[in-house]
């Protein structure tokens, strides 16, 4: 029962700092954070709560990282559902408590035309610089498969492991500064799906996606570390 | 009373080097360090003196630390008020020495009407971005909730605590990513006392709430830890 | 065999996370990351692969590297080869790999007379900032040759080795911030053939010297180190 | 003599780095790193050096440290005169490299009229943002004295030592993100001598207060220290 909520926390403080980030500070004239703020944000959530919480639950905070994981050989099928439904729950937690600070501000409301809306994903007319299902499908598929190398990497037993929420959070952010004008960065279809809520409309018939191709990048990243790299071999 | 100095000498760090990095670079055109630069600035002082002094006095340097510290079980209640003066005696002296400073250049003057004046904490239209009280008030709730889950955690007897003043630290920034265009972000009642006594008028009127919010999220952290996450359990 | 895997998939992040955030996200209005977001891009790229697979191959991603490392006494002759194979397919790997995401965007192509086509490295004329082959020499140089400095130091059995990856993941990102004006920064053979076989004209004429100029930085680090710091004096 | 070639490499790199990427990276419309990136290069440069030599030297690569260190009782007196010419002589040899790369660009030159010069330190009319003698003497004295309690303290047997490295360069990136604007940032006598002698005029004229200020500020941090934080007590 800690495991999952570290899993709640943990999530909600990714898609809070992270898609907070993005929707408070990016934009401000002048002085915005931008892409690189956001990017920073959204790998120090991970690795705050992975020194926070990673002792109890792993620090996964992300479906798809928890099936790479169980597909690498380093989690046990039978939790990977109520991570996933703790991840899920936590992240449209997060996102309604930024709603209601979004509120407080006199003109807020999300436009499900634009794409982003609410730190929303997208592909076609809803990605932030206009690329394809194509581009956003094999980004996606790419980086997760790659965030995963990293996490069973760095986890691994014969790797300098203190080290893994710095490499892993780090991660996130690099995976940021490439990708969000393709998709806005998913990698997560948690945080994906609590934006999509909020938005309605394209955005959340999209959310399929953001789903798919993370988790079978996941799963693809896992078989590659387990059968190319990992300490089995 | 080593401890004492330690916390003054780390509390004077936060408040000269983030306040400092805000009201000196933020704003310079084409060169400035924006909202991205006062977030690090903000997280570097207390990284820094997390590993120079946290040794001595466990580094809290902000009285809502100390008190969500003492509520999760890891600070003794009779320390709890030197603590605090030590913390925000530091903060006013830096204060002043940024006063000093700032004197130097030719036009300066500390204008009370203005949001974010002096580097000081505001909601309505003392807000940076114009958010409510009912925004402010949230944001540094869950803010400083959520920071405390992060020291306590990364502070755990069962944690990776070499890491603790790099978590902790980082966290700050990501703190200030999120939430500087809502409150000009405190999470620190220190750090808004001293900028708002030498302000006055109406930032001086709002800084009960840069006391009361993150004092409470850090009660809520405290409690939060030790019963959901904590090694007591 | 695992060894090659590890730097084809490191050489591959190097360059589809550096080249790609260059490519992608640097020079969006208002928003883009700019060189400070590409800097840090490239050195992640290489801090969160040496944690990851450092502990497989050494986590070189570079031929310079490999060589300064044969030069320095860390590394054998009969590896050279296959290591500088695997880097160089993960790099053209990487690339068509941007290359298939980027077209995904309407209005795509590489204009070859143009500076830093598709993250190319160059002088003269295809300098970014219009910097001489001299300096573009004398720049890959020095700075290969430090970067061998910090990797045979933080490396070294005297050393904190467990920081080596952050040491050197962050001094390629030191590297950038340094040199992007000048070169577009190579300091890696592997890096500058994949982008300039995808660009061709000039700009792969031009890729000799980020093969020649980091190939001589790297074995006068290896020297220095060896015969003036090192744990063999 | 290998810690004097330390002190040579490490100051070198401090000076190259840090005073290159702002000469050749900080003002680039659109793209360019500004005083946030210049700030987090000469961070790097100490961190990197710290773990790739401070086993070696102790990694001061500033005369203003090693004064400091000696007055805190870590360094032996006899070695300062040693430790202090290593450190000029590579700032000098960094300086003249960073002109050769410079004179590449056609239009090059150096204004000994102009704030900030090649670099350069300075006050009044030559501080960045018009910052009087008086506020530069009071950042430049109060920066180094925290510089030094920082070192001192992560240092320290007490301390988690190995994150010393990380602190103490992550220190120098803070420095720089308060100061840049009051005097474009010393704390380091070698660092302010090498681009002086390059630039002549006024500037050098000024050098002399980026000597003193440092160095009582690295003493008084060292008596602070060893008085009321370390463990003599």
């Amino acid at each position: 029962m800690k495991k999952l909520f570290a899993e709640f926390f943990g999530t909600f403080w990714l898609v809070f700092g992270g898609c907070g980030s993005a929707l408070l500070a990016a934009g401000i004239p002048e002085l915005g954070i931008g892409f690189t703020g956001v990017s920073l944000a959204f790998g120090l959530t991970v690795l705050t709560m992975a020194y926070a919480v990673g002792h109890i639950s792993g620090g996964h905070f992300n479906p798809a990282v928890s099936i790479g994981l169980w597909i690498g050989g380093r989690f046990p099928a039978k939790e990977l559902a109520p991570y996933i439904v703790s991840q899920c729950v936590g992240a449209v937690v997060a996102a309604g408590t930024l709603y209601l600070i979004l509120s407080g501000k006199s003109g807020f409301e999300i436009d499900p035309t634009q794409a982003g809306a609410f730190a929303s994903n997208g592909y076609d007319s809803f990605s932030p610089q206009g690329f394809s299902i194509t581009s956003a499908f094999v980004a996606e598929y790419v980086l997760t498969l790659f965030f995963l190398i990293i996490i069973l990497g760095a986890t691994d037993k014969l790797a300098n492991g203190k080290f893994a929420g710095l490499a892993i959070g780090l991660a996130l952010t690099l995976i940021h500064l490439i990708s969000i004008p393709i998709t806005n960065t998913s990698v997560n279809p948690a945080r994906s799906l609590s934006q999509a809520i909020f938005v309605g409309g394209e955005p959340l018939a999209q959310v399929w996606l953001f789903w798919v191709a993370p988790i079978l990048g996941a799963i693809t990243g896992g078989l590659i570390y387990k059968n190319f790299l990992g300490d089995n071999k």
